[in-house]
């Protein structure tokens, strides 16, 4: 169950509403979506590959993943991934009430999909045999603050050699605290991708999150054919929460499998650049880009072909040149370009957001 | 005489071999040879306008400030300033044997011009009266680093009102030294605007630069119709040289005439910025531009219509986008950009300049 109803809005002006970050082709020559649709077939067969995504993203997605529509969910609203996850699990439950589902969002990067699939296994193993919540747990490499974390509880034992039980979930440390949890080894960033059945994870909805339940509970049972005037009323009163946050946090029977392939949300400018190899001195350009001079590096460069760019006394920044737009930012500022894109809003500059 | 032969590399990529700084509206919505050429009317009438330029320039200079021929020197290969004073002033003394000359380089920014036309005339009053090469020198505003300096002597006395002789020229200082010659007050920025008569400056050439002397003595006399050929010729075997460099400083017939009007020869994105209004937390954009989000300030922005610049954590560095290139450099930095020139042309891409 690929998630793909997110804005990507820090990665403006790359990402527009009209095509946002799943789309863009920033690692390697795919877009993220295809990659995650590649990783998502490691584990099951196409016909097993469902999308949500928004009204607006349906056909391109339908013709990039080549999937019948009755496996694109069309979400009426953008709401967060609590609706989006009611919705799936609801759908997935009426086909198959045993059905396991891996819920993974569309604009992650994980280059090992052999280290990925195994862990799925695992994981989905213990989701069918123990109906648990299993969440992945990556082994933090650096004290992020940009991240969640889990700090696991004791290992479930030898029958799921791996799995820890969850002792919490944490929002995003500041520095100091990251830094701790690093050092402290027990704590892993929450990748926000989940295996579960579909059954239980509605059972904790129905739990913890009454509100959602209730939403969606019209829904059940209504099969294939679900009437858009439903779907539309669901969401008109679904509440808009994360589904770790609202339902996994609160849930006990929450399951993490630790896991240490290299893993990145690829949610900013900067943790794009990481990926690509970007450190001191050393700079890196997305395909189609001419960096014609740059003697400082450290930079990132998303140019266009035929028009060359040139940096002096620059590092440290990136440079999105879309052809009809141009951010210029710090990287480590490039969590705030979202404010840049309030702004262009706020101006009525639809034509570029 | 307006010397419009400069390359203005460090404007790139605003400024290319094709269309160079003076024809950049940078300051209002003149170009900066407009706005000399109006300059230089406050002087002289039009029929008394010359300028040097390379051929690529000469339509588009004649065309601009509608001059006729006659009034265009065209410089067959780029030389120094010696080579392109020596040149006009061969011609201006086949014209009028009395003739006094105004040197005015193509490119620099002067908003007072009444204050301009008034030091102009004093000093061509005292170049026709008493035979001798006068530069104007500007009293400097702050510890500059780009500029040469000239170190005025004493006062010539009443019936020159202002005018000094010169002790010496220096080349552009470091920090400290200019700091003392800011502190000291006897020392003025060498704008390199000049006032002499032709027959004057012929004589110091010939006295001071015997090879530059040489290549141009077979022009002597030639009239209005000078053979292109023997100008090829002249140039070919002309050295390479700054009249200020090769004549001024070795002649003891200069004088200088302190002038304390606004004066900036626009030579790089920083000084632009300064003539602009940049300052700490404030931004300047060019006509055209549309500068979208900028949280910092500080920054100059030179963008295309209908595609909007944005900058998230940057402050002190120009932005320049010409459609066809983007340059993003510190401002002071902004002196190297030279150097950014020389790479593209060692990549051979002269298609941007």
């Amino acid at each position: 169950m690929i998630l793909a109803g997110g804005a990507g809005e820090r990665f403006w002006p790359a990402s527009r509403a009209a095509a946002p970050k799943p789309f863009l082709r920033v690692i390697g020559d795919r877009t993220l979506l295809d990659a995650t649709a590649a990783r998502a077939q490691r584990i099951a067969t196409r016909a097993r590959v469902w999308v949500v995504c928004g009204a607006e993203h349906e056909r391109p997605i339908r013709a990039a993943l080549r999937l019948p529509s009755a496996r694109v969910l069309v979400e009426p609203e953008r709401r967060n991934t609590a609706a989006a996850v009611a919705f799936a699990a609801l759908r997935v439950a009426a086909e198959d009430p045993d059905g396991v589902m891996l819920v993974l969002p569309a604009d992650h990067h994980i280059p090992d999909v052999r280290a990925f699939a195994a862990a799925v296994r695992s994981a989905a193993h213990a989701a069918h045999a123990e109906r648990v919540l299993v969440t992945l747990g990556v082994t933090p490499t650096r004290p992020e603050t940009g991240y969640g974390y889990i700090q696991r509880g004791a290992a479930v034992g030898a029958a799921h050699p791996g799995l820890h039980r969850v002792r919490r979930f944490v929002e995003k440390p500041d520095a100091e605290r990251a830094r701790r949890f690093v050092r402290h080894g027990g704590y892993l960033w929450n990748a926000g991708i989940f295996v579960w059945s579909a059954r239980e994870i509605l059972a904790e909805i129905a739990r913890h999150m009454p509100e959602l339940h209730a939403a969606f509970e019209p829904l059940r049972g209504a099969g294939a054919r679900l009437p858009r005037a439903s779907v539309v009323r669901a969401y008109r009163s679904a509440p808009s929460e994360a589904i770790d946050k609202g339902g996994m946090e609160h849930s006990r029977r929450v399951w993490t499998l630790p896991v240490s392939f290299r893993w990145s949300d690829v949610g900013t400018w900067e943790s794009l650049a990481r990926e690509l190899g970007v450190t001191p001195g050393h700079s890196r350009q997305l395909a189609g880009s001419e960096l014609a001079f740059d003697d400082r590096g450290g930079n990132l460069v998303w140019g266009q072909p035929g028009r060359p760019v040139a940096l002096l006394g620059i590092e440290g920044v990136a440079v999105v040149d879309t052809g009809d737009a141009l951010l210029v930012t710090r990287l480590d500022r490039s969590n705030d370009v979202r404010e840049v894109v309030k702004a262009l809003k706020a101006q009525r500059r639809s034509d570029v957001t």
